[in-house]
C-alpha cells in the first residue's frame, strides 16, 4: 500500500471547502509554525476523514448506514464531525475506560459512542466487526490511502503558503500525518519525524526494517500512542528517507508550556512534540535552515496549562 | 491631536521585525479573523509601544532612564516587553489591588513594578509624576499619536493579507486600536466599534459630542475598562464615521466560549467582544458583507475556559 502525490492532489479538490486552510505564523528568521490546531474539531484529522468519507461516497461504499471508527481521540472526533457534515451517522468505538469528557464531546457531535473492552485493541476489533456486519464504512485512524492522502493536503498548503523551506518537523503516532505530508512535499524539503521516547513506533520500525509493535506510554500517548506504525507510513518513510528523532517527556512538556507562554497557542502534548525537537536540541538545524513546525492539535485540558 | 495614514506607514517601517505579522484565518465565506492574540505578550499592544519607544529613541526623548506607564494589563506588559527588547528599564505603575499574577508576569519581563493607590487613576497620576521627575518616557496606554499609529499597523496588514473586505469589527477601551486601524484603512472599509454595554466610552462620547467619563465594569473591564475615550480616538471616530455597537455581558461570555470551542482560540473577554457583535446579532451584516473580526488578546486565566 502506498500513496501518491496525485492522490493527495485529488484529496485537496475533494475536501475543498470542508476543512479550514489553517494559517502559518512566522516566529523567527528561520522558523514558521503551521497552525493546524485551528482546524475543525481541534486537529488535522478531519482532512483525512473527509477524504475517506467523500471518496467512499463517490464509489458507493458510504451509504446511509454511515461510518465507523475506533478512537477516543482526535480521529473519533473527526469521523463524527465529517459524518455529521455529510449527513450520515457515525459510530465510534472507545474502550470502557475512555474519559467521560471525550465521550461527551463525541456525543455533542451526534455520534453513537460504543464503549467496549478494557483497551483500544478491543474497541478496534469491535469496530471492524461492526463495520462488516452493518455495512458501515470503516475509517482507519491512519492506515488507509484516502486518510493519508487527506492529511497530505496540509503539505500542499505549506508549499503554497511558505516561500521556500528546508525542513518540516511532524509528530508521529500511526504515521498518517507524516506520510501524507511527505508525499505532498516529495523532494522539495526534508521531512523529520518526531516521536516521544516512550512511543517510538516509526523509529523502532525503521531499525527493525518493518512495522513492529512497541510499548507506548507517556504524556502524549493519547494522541501519539499507536502501538505500531502504519504500513503506508512505513513505506513512505523509507521511500522519502524520513529522519527519525526522539524527544523525552520533559522536552514535550516544556515545549507545550512555551507554546502557550510565548505564542498563546494552547496545544495538546502530541501537538507540542514536533516543536520539542527544536527547543530541546534533539533536532539541531543548520544556522540558516528554514524550518516548519506542524502544530497539529489543541484538544487539551486547559486547566493543565494555566 | 490626530493621526495620519503617513504616521501609520512610518510606524510600520519603524517596528518592522519587532512585532509579529499575525496571520488571518478565514472561518466562513464572509468572515475572517485577524489573529492578533498571537502577538508578543499576547495582545496588539506591543505595536503601539514599540512605535512610541522607537520614535522617542530617534528624537532623543527615550534615554537610559527608560519608560514608564500605568497599567496592570496589556499596555503594561507591552511597555515592559518593548523596553526590555530595546535595552532600557521599564517602570510600571499599578494599583495596590492589582492581581498578584499580573504583577509577577510584569516582573518576569524585568519591569520595576510600583503598586500605588487604590485605583487606576492614582497609579496613573503617580506614573505621570514619576516620568516628570525622572525624565523617563511616559507611554500612554492609548492616547498618544505614536501609540495609535503603531496599533494602526494592524490595519495595514489587513489590507495586505485580505483581498477585499467591507467591514472591520474592533473592540474599544480607550480607542487606540480602533483609531489606528481606522486611520490605516481610511475609506477602504467600514470600521465598527464594539464595546460592552457596561463600558461604553466611545458610544457615550459620540452621543455627547466629545469624550466624557463613564461608569465602567463587567467581564471585559480589565482590558476595555478605560473610563473615557481618548481625544485621538474620538477625533478619528468622528472623522471616519465609525459605527458604534454595544454588546451585553452574556454575549461576550458566549463569544469567548465559542472562540475556544469552535476555533481553539483562547481569548480574554475583551478580545471576544468584537466577535460578540456578530454572534449576538448586535451587528447584523448584509448577506454578502465581508467581515474582519480583530481577535486582539489572549491574556486570560485558562482555567475559566475549560
Ligand atoms: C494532535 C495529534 N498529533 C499527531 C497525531 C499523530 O497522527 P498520526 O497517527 O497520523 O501519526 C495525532 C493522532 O491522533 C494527533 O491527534
Ligand atoms: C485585548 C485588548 N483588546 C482591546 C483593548 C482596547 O484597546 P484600546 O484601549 O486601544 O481601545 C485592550 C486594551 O488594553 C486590550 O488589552
Amino acid at each position: 500500500m502506498t500513496v501518491t502525490r496525485e492522490q493527495v492532489e485529488q484529496a485537496a479538490v475533494r475536501i475543498d471547502g470542508r476543512v479550514r486552510r489553517t494559517p502559518v505564523l512566522r516566529v523567527s528568521e528561520t522558523v514558521t509554525f503551521k497552525l493546524e490546531l485551528l482546524q475543525h474539531v481541534g486537529s488535522f484529522k478531519p482532512r483525512g476523514m473527509f477524504n475517506r468519507l467523500l471518496a467512499a461516497k463517490e464509489d458507493g461504499s458510504l451509504t446511509g448506514v454511515g461510518a465507523v471508527t475506533a478512537s477516543g481521540g482526535n480521529a473519533g472526533l473527526a469521523v463524527a464531525y465529517a459524518a455529521r457534515e455529510l449527513g450520515v451517522p457515525a459510530r465510534i468505538f472507545v474502550p470502557q475506560n475512555a474519559p467521560a469528557a471525550k465521550v461527551a464531546r463525541l456525543r455533542t457531535l451526534d455520534a453513537d459512542v460504543v464503549q467496549v473492552g478494557s483497551e483500544y485493541a478491543e474497541a478496534y476489533a469491535a469496530a471492524v466487526v461492526a463495520s462488516e456486519e452493518s455495512g458501515a464504512l470503516f475509517a482507519h485512524a491512519y492506515d488507509q490511502p484516502e486518510v493519508v492522502a487527506g492529511q497530505g493536503t496540509l503539505g500542499l498548503e505549506l508549499l503554497e503558503q511558505i516561500d521556500g523551506f528546508d525542513t518540516v518537523l511532524v509528530a508521529v503516532g500511526g504515521g498518517g500525518l507524516i506520510a501524507g505530508i511527505a508525499t505532498a512535499i516529495g523532494d522539495r524539503a526534508r521531512v523529520v519525524s518526531v516521536e516521544p521516547e516512550l512511543a517510538p513506533t516509526l523509529a523502532r520500525a525503521l531499525e527493525a526494517g518493518g512495522p513492529i509493535d512497541v510499548q507506548v506510554g507517556g504524556v502524549a500517548a493519547d494522541s501519539l500512542g499507536a502501538r505500531r506504525i502504519g504500513e503506508i507510513a512505513f513505506e513512505v518513510a523509507v521511500r522519502q528517507n524520513i529522519t527519525p528523532v526522539l524527544v523525552d517527556e520533559a522536552a514535550i512538556t516544556a515545549a507545550r508550556q512555551e507554546l502557550w507562554r510565548e505564542y498563546r497557542l494552547a496545544t495538546e502534548h502530541g501537538a507540542a512534540t514536533a516543536y520539542a525537537a527544536l527547543t530541546s536540541g534533539a533536532y539541531k538545524p543548520a544556522a540558516d535552515e528554514r524550518i516548519v513546525v506542524v502544530v497539529c492539535g489543541a484538544n487539551t485540558d486547559l486547566g493543565t496549562l494555566s
